[in-house]
């Protein structure tokens, strides 16, 4: 339903605010069956007391049985068909490093790896180098590499990662990868995809990439053992229009991590400075109050503890967070939304496909009778199990930002 | 949302084993307002036991108020959206007999009818003639009747049903009927269907089907009430993908009944042989665990005793199947499904619209406080209503056999 142009033709101009409050990974599981999600056993008095005022649901990020990467899990939270909107895993990864990626730019993810004489993959990984060594690496390729007719950006990331991104008119993503995901064979030659929407673009650009790793592997051949570089996700960045555009909002975005910073530019929200810990994050939200109608905050470490297995770490997280949630109330916002991009179960240590519990707050949001905010309450609440992109219609009719549809 | 291809592309193998368990037709409704249905009368320890440790819901097969046949809705069951995926009443008689349909023939479905000395029908089915005479005048039409260039096939089915299947090249289906639904015309000649996909193909074969009907009238004549044929539902099998392409499952079916082992050697099930009994299925189950990932496992008696009306009678097939359930558990499956292809109330002696309840166990399920295997119980379920296709892809995540989409 939630179609994009269908809403963005029904906005309308408002005073209301609107604040998203966005713990990672929040949805959980119990260890032990019959038991608590992390959320559960939560000592959560003010997230509790807020539900008592919402209505509540559990949202499903992309669809049945399907586990969101963070960049569609947040995408879908932004009120866009992750589906159709599809982020490439070079650009998370420059937008993670907080890279100023331009619309024309094609990034691609790359890992430092090792070859044999012969050419053939030793380690796909390089023995994970240290993030010093890559820093060098990086550095190296960036001086001695040059490829005619495109800026080259080749970008440090952790250990054996780097980011490359081309720069110039003409260029084109939809390209293969060189990783053959295996050992014992060569790296493959970038290839434009068979559905590319402009293949001549794309099959100049697979042979741009081409020529920088073939110069990339003779500048690395005493760099053992990294000694050559694979690439992923070659692609740009997806024309989105941007929240101003699609729901007529002045849109903030309060993130610590640069990953999700960048997706929320993505959708032209304005990355405010956010500092490190979470009280910087309300410190900013405050701040920048007068200046926006919609805030995203986001908060990252439900989902760290949750891929790291601990439960009791995960918990303590979420207490955290709820201890902020009066300073957001206090500032009066029209509709209040608690929800998160996707559930990390501590359980299965990683992201899963499991309905993320949300709730909705407004003058106008018809209470549900939920008494406290975690999976089971919320499963049964009156939003039911929803599309996570229906979340953005909702919270913009609850602002009273939406027209009516027909006569 | 389940889309065939979406899903296909995140398929991952594993090690994992699936299991749904199918009981035909199993919703019901009270037959007294207020009373309980068939499946919340009858007494399911076994089933109830399963349901807290479940996430439940109902699935709606096809849409909202649509009654199913039992074609489509196993093709919901199995993952495949049973509106793109039709399947004719030729081909779905031919799979109820057995018959070794090959994907380049066209099926349809026959009557003997009765007609006039004028050609018009007085009997659109010959007074339900007896099987015994039914396999007489089909024998006697393979005799008899002979279409240059395909080969013919005539398979009495019961009383006044049979199966006719053209088999050549170039023969297409999307081709009208011949069966007035009346009495006092003649019958119809087969024509394409405006629709239809090979419309050259397609007028080639209906002129092959009424070369046969033609000579089947000069046959038949002396065999008064049978003395003449109706046809319904010409048509190819579909193609679909199947369930190792789709899924990556090395799937088997375990069924009593033609018609169900052929709905699902249509998606590419391995068809066990199953018995008669549900003891039976349970012992194929069994011995057929270690060899496949995916059992499909059907038990027909629920629908039968909710088509004749008998509402004790259904109870009492719950509670037959209930006390199989503990063998199913013992073989410590990944993930346990339990759900109908439709709902058959003894209320209503037919197939019905109404959403079938359905639990889905497995260590990640996310339990949601479900009591009962019931109609009521699972309407409030954390699953919701959803629609049945979507189970396929909820199951395979439980399984752990679906990768993250997107970086």
């Amino acid at each position: 339903m939630a179609d994009l142009d269908f809403i963005r033709k029904l906005a309308i101009p408002a005073e209301t605010k609107i604040v998203f409050l966005v713990m990672d990974g929040i949805g959980g599981l119990p260890v032990e069956p019959g038991g608590s999600t992390e959320l559960e056993a939560a000592h959560t008095p003010n997230l509790d007391s807020l539900a008592q005022k919402s209505v509540s649901g559990c949202t499903v990020p992309i669809g049945p049985g399907i586990t969101p990467g963070s960049g569609p899990g947040h995408l879908a939270l932004f009120g866009y068909d992750p589906c159709r909107y599809i982020i490439g895993r070079g650009v998370l990864e420059a937008l993670g490093i907080d890279f100023d990626l331009q619309p024309q730019d094609v990034a691609g993810r790359g890992n430092f790896c090792s070859v044999d004489a012969q050419g053939r993959i030793t380690d796909r990984r390089a023995g994970r180098i240290s993030t010093e060594q890559c820093i060098k690496l990086t550095t190296l390729l960036r001086e001695k590499v040059h490829v005619p007719g495109v800026e080259l950006f080749v970008e440090p990331v952790k250990e054996h990662r780097f980011v490359l991104v081309l720069r110039g008119v003409g260029l084109a993503g939809d390209l293969s990868e060189s990783d053959p995901q295996q050992v014992g064979v060569p790296a493959l030659p970038i290839r434009p995809l068979a559905e590319a929407a402009d293949l001549v673009a794309s099959r100049r650009t697979a042979e741009l990439v081409n020529g920088f790793v073939a110069q990339a592997q003779q500048v690395l051949a005493d760099q053992a053992p990294a000694n050559m570089v694979l690439l992923r996700g070659l692609d740009k960045r997806p024309a989105i229009p941007t929240m101003k555009d699609a729901f007529g909002l002045r849109a903030a975005a309060i993130a610590v991590y640069p990953m999700y910073r960048g997706l929320a530019k993505l959708v032209g929200m304005n990355a405010l400075p956010s500092g490190t810990r979470l009280a910087d994050e309300f410190d900013t939200l405050e701040r920048a109050w007068p200046d926006y109608d919609f805030f995203y905050l986001h908060f990252k470490y439900t989902d760290s503890r949750g891929e790291d297995g601990d439960f009791k770490a995960k918990v303590a997280m979420v207490e955290e967070f709820d201890s902020y949630v009066p300073r957001v109330m206090a500032l009066k916002p029209d509709v209040v939304v608690v929800t998160g991009d996707h559930s990390t179960p501590s359980l299965l240590k990683a992201h899963s496909w499991h309905p993320v519990p949300t709730l909705l707050h407004s003058r106008y949001c018809r209470c549900d009778g939920t008494l406290k905010y975690g999976e089971r309450a919320c499963a049964r609440g009156a939003l039911g199990t929803f599309p996570a992109v229906d979340l953005m219609p909702l919270a913009l009719a609850n602002a009273l930002r939406l027209a009516k549809f027909g006569a």
